[in-house]
């Protein structure tokens, strides 16, 4: 049987989604836009601060009507902060402000109502003050036309308070890719409800959509198939294919009588091909509709890792995240591979730098992969590893 | 004018919220539960597998029926995955199975289907199989009262999909806090909005928001209060102090004549103190209704710092995170800083070690803040760093 290299399906997938994943704009408000990233750089609209404003409670003056404290001024009026007709300071008097306040026109500093006494007609300033002093100019923090953020940024709170101080009410962002889950097998049921015998509760759902998400993709539709009926599946794709960039399905792909997803989907050119890789050997490719389809096998651990080796990083790469964290570790004991395949097993990390098995090879075995921290990867051509061998992990 | 420090504020305030960030459960179905944090271990309900089951599609046999190939067996029935009635292998037959589904009684080996010819009625079972291959044993993954998954932990894809395959709907997790943000300020438009002269955009309510989700907590309300009046803050905090943990409000407590979280709050017997930290100084704790309420100043630099030294790491710690990063750099121009204050400049790494002073000190210069990625950490007692000093940096 001709086993497909990992790498070269790993390529194969990623020209299939190539044009479904190519990056999007999509234009969000603030209060959506955190964690997202920025398609352009964004400009600012305005001068930061809008306009010429006091940074402290007290009283606008002329710098030189104070230069030789104690000095006492009438008090011309108060300027609270909020909408204002411009005012201006008469000669040889002072204005009460509030911070963010607009200043008077003809004053050139601030003294602070700390440094003052006031009987409330007048003010006797105790300290004097140079010219600008707790003034913010307008345009003393960002100028028209200035950058506020650059392209390709993950939005962090600050960089959204910046965009909102600049009265911009919403950015253009990376879309996140959209997918649709399908799970089929008519041996599944819904977690939470009695099974007979034979039934078993669909893992695949749940783990998928949580997978989707955690790689900075969007789950758009998430239907269960429990029937081995092709015109059954052929209604639940066509939910699934609504507004959405690919379809991710589980089961139905392999060699037994009731393969629900080759049936449907082979006529239509999809292509099933065996991957020289354990779990997840066998994996379907094809379109539905228009949108592409990536089948994996049902067996839990084969859809997770299937998902991780052939999904995640096209997902990561479009969502601008860093690949999983691959790393070396020295085995506790010595494994035995079979020979042609790609073998992803379980792991837990027992001390910074060794690594031990959990659980074994089956694709069944979702409480051990549930109980590791890393995939171990081990090479297809090799065969066997000693204790105490160096191996390369993903951390899940 | 005494000045409380720092350290010692913020252990005022880790008490004030003690009670209202105090661990809760809920529980949360599967589909909302990646990222959180299980608040007890999980035992298995039930065996994993549920029941015995085929590993592979091909034929269910008796071992020693095929010990010396070829064998011709008659094939005595089909299994399906899915519900079904228990059935017998008969002596001497075999039963054709799909993956997943029920082993017949008295079959202790599955032949997968590559390694056999059928012709229909019969199948030749081309290599033998020991007892027990491809049979997987129910229980063999984890068995009932076996520990699924431990308590603390923050739940992974892989981490849903053995509770989904447990048949598990919901799990326990540790509650988020509930926060809700109360910017005040007559100057206060929202982004989008033409301003009139004195009119200022809402950078509070967008930052602290987004704090907020950015420290694992969920924004419980988020409201804007633009005027002075305090029967209008009243109403706001009221709406504000539905099914919350804990109320956030920016501006509106420091020396001026419009100052309303005060006007309203302190004759509620909230204190307002002078912290010794640049920005930030001015610092209002108290309660709404039985609701602890932080305030912060309304210069929005200000805000988003006071958030960062004296909310996230109460809340970080509540949802089970590490606190912000903090590392030591070395600055590359001297800096000059007020006595008796902490100051948080905001800074930019240059290279993998040294950090640069980005902006200028003051609260206001939102894009200054939004330009940089660490708060430099100036202790109190410092009034002079040399360049090619070490200081240490808040990671933002």
């Amino acid at each position: 049987m001709h086993r497909i290299p990992v790498d070269e399906y790993v390529a194969i997938v990623a020209n299939h989604l190539r044009d479904a994943l190519a990056p999007r704009t999509e234009t969000v408000a603030l209060g959506k836009a955190l964690g997202r990233v920025t398609v352009a750089q964004v400009l600012s609209p305005v001068d930061l601060p809008l306009f010429r404003n006091s940074q402290m409670d007290g009283f606008a003056v002329r710098a030189r009507d104070v230069a030789s404290p104690p000095v006492t001024l009438p008090i011309a009026g108060i300027i609270a902060a909020g909408a204002a007709e411009p005012t201006s300071l008469p000669a040889g008097a002072a204005m009460q402000i509030m911070t963010g306040a607009v200043i008077p026109e003809g004053s050139d500093a601030v003294v602070p109502v700390e440094d003052t006494t006031s009987t409330g007609a007048t003010v006797t300033v105790l300290k004097s003050r140079a010219q600008g002093e707790f003034v913010r100019e307008a345009g003393s923090d960002a100028r028209i036309g200035d950058t506020l953020l650059p392209a390709g940024l993950t939005l962090a709170p600050r960089h959204l308070a910046v965009l909102a101080a600049a009265g911009i009410a919403s950015v253009d962002v990376r879309a996140l890719p959209r997918i649709a889950v399908v799970t089929t097998g008519a041996e599944l049921i819904a977690p939470g409800v009695e099974p007979l015998l034979g039934q078993l509760f669909d893992a695949n759902g749940v783990a998928l959509a949580a997978l989707v998400e955690s790689s900075g993709a969007v789950v758009s539709a998430l239907v269960r198939n429990d029937d081995d009926v092709v015109a059954s599946l052929d209604l639940a794709l066509r939910e699934a294919a609504v507004d959405t960039d690919l379809i991710l399905t589980s089961g139905g792909i392999s060699m037994g009588e009731f393969e629900v997803v080759r049936e449907l989907l082979e006529p239509l050119g999809a292509t099933v091909g065996t991957i020289a890789m354990q779990p997840g050997g066998p994996q379907l490719l094809g379109a539905f509709h228009g949108i592409p389809v990536i089948g994996f096998p049902g067996n839990p651990v084969s859809t997770q890792i299937s998902f991780e080796v052939l999904v995640a990083p096209l997902l990561r790469a479009a969502a601008g995240r860093a690949p999983a964290e691959k790393r070396h570790h020295t085995v506790e004991t010595a494994i035995d591979s079979v020979p042609g395949k790609r073998q992803f097993l379980r792991g837990r990390i027992t001390d910074g730098n060794a690594v031990s098995i959990v659980s074994g090879p089956g694709s069944h075995l979702v409480a051990g992969l549930a109980a590791s921290d890393v995939l171990i990867d081990i090479p297809a051509e090799t065969t066997r590893v000693e204790a105490g061998d160096t191996v390369e992990t993903w951390t899940l």
